[in-house]
């Protein structure tokens, strides 16, 4: 995908601004397990996904984390670039979940064109509100679902993210999803493996049951 | 105040834009308690806050509550457009805390400005990102703070809100704040009042030793 299939607002864009977005971005890729993004005082840019996954998630002192949303193909991370927005107060980190290729716009370039143009920072409005809209889903998920649901949840999303019925995760890795310990994820697990709806072996899930973990999902 | 004072890039504003604003928008005064924005389907405008004090907040099925953040005077409350921009795919409910007078601007009005303006867009792109930066505290909060500490914040965070030591507050309204338990708040209170942190009576909470308060919060 070239920089202009992301914004569907190009054509509003003056011939000069579009230059200046897709002279100035630039192509990266990165393999599966790298950290692309972290802490409070970088700010990389804005990543434009053409291929692979990304996850945003947070962290606590003590290294527990959560996934707040994941990037794919089409998708625009704009909290890698958070210096753009003064008001954005807090940091996020973003690694690559597969082997992933993404255009990287710098913050100055992007941010030169979003303040002269209003539909593109119209767009980048909408943009925002997207996250925050997964972010909002999210806290009603911790808030109101009890753990087993949300683990429901996960591995449904996961299985349609993998296209897969057979997960190649960790407990743990989902544990740092999830924002809960691996041991709530393993007991969870072992009683949805008594159950039939999952078959347990190491390093993979294999979802036996997706009707029933969709009705336990509360979906 | 004044619709002008509201928006430091007023002057970036061609007057026909000015008048726009100026001229839509409504004078609204609420009496504390009121509901004033529920439910998704609402798309009630702009509010400006002048005085008095604003809650947003989610709510579960089962009844239970959030508070999200507080809107005081001087604050912008974009979720009540939240027709405004497409990508908002939540629900909050607002109500009034305090009396509290407001201005209201009607969605459709400053949408047509907003298109037009990339000042008054990248400017609402502020107002969404400190809510933004709002939300995102909260999810550190809830998930990474257990919840006598969160108490402990809120019952300081209150403090200072209502410039008092005294707190006129049931602990069935600080559960709805914290999105817990009214049980586990009076638990926590009277942990608080063994410690010596706080005096309860009916209705009342005395703050007694704010410093030993605040180290608790972990500040």
């Amino acid at each position: 995908m070239e920089v202009f299939e992301y914004f569907p607002v190009w054509d509003k864009l003056t011939s000069e601004q579009q230059n200046t977005l897709s002279r100035s971005a630039l192509r990266r890729s990165v393999k599966a397990g790298s950290l692309i993004y972290g802490g409070e005082k970088e700010c990389l840019g804005l990543l434009l996904v053409s291929s692979g996954r990304l996850r945003a998630y947070i962290f606590s002192e003590d290294g527990r984390e959560i996934t707040l949303y994941r990037l794919v193909e089409r998708d625009i991370c704009l909290f890698s670039a958070s210096c753009m927005i003064n008001s954005i107060q807090f940091a996020i980190s973003i690694e690559a979940e597969k082997d992933t290729e993404f255009w990287l716009i710098p913050p100055d370039m992007y941010k030169k064109v979003m303040e002269d143009s209003a539909p593109l920072s119209n767009y980048t409005n909408q943009v925002m509100a997207d996250r925050f809209s997964e972010v909002m889903w999210l806290i009603e998920q911790i808030m109101w679902k009890s753990v087993d649901r949300r683990l429901a949840g996960f591995l449904l999303e996961e299985s349609a993210l993998e296209e897969s019925r057979m997960l190649m995760i960790t407990h743990e890795k989902i544990a740092n999803h999830m924002g809960t310990a691996r041991e709530v994820v393993t007991r969870m697990l072992k009683y949805f493996q008594n159950e039939g709806l999952v078959a347990l072996s190491r390093g993979k899930i294999e979802i036996l049951d997706e009707k029933r973990l969709t009705e336990y999902a509360g979906k």
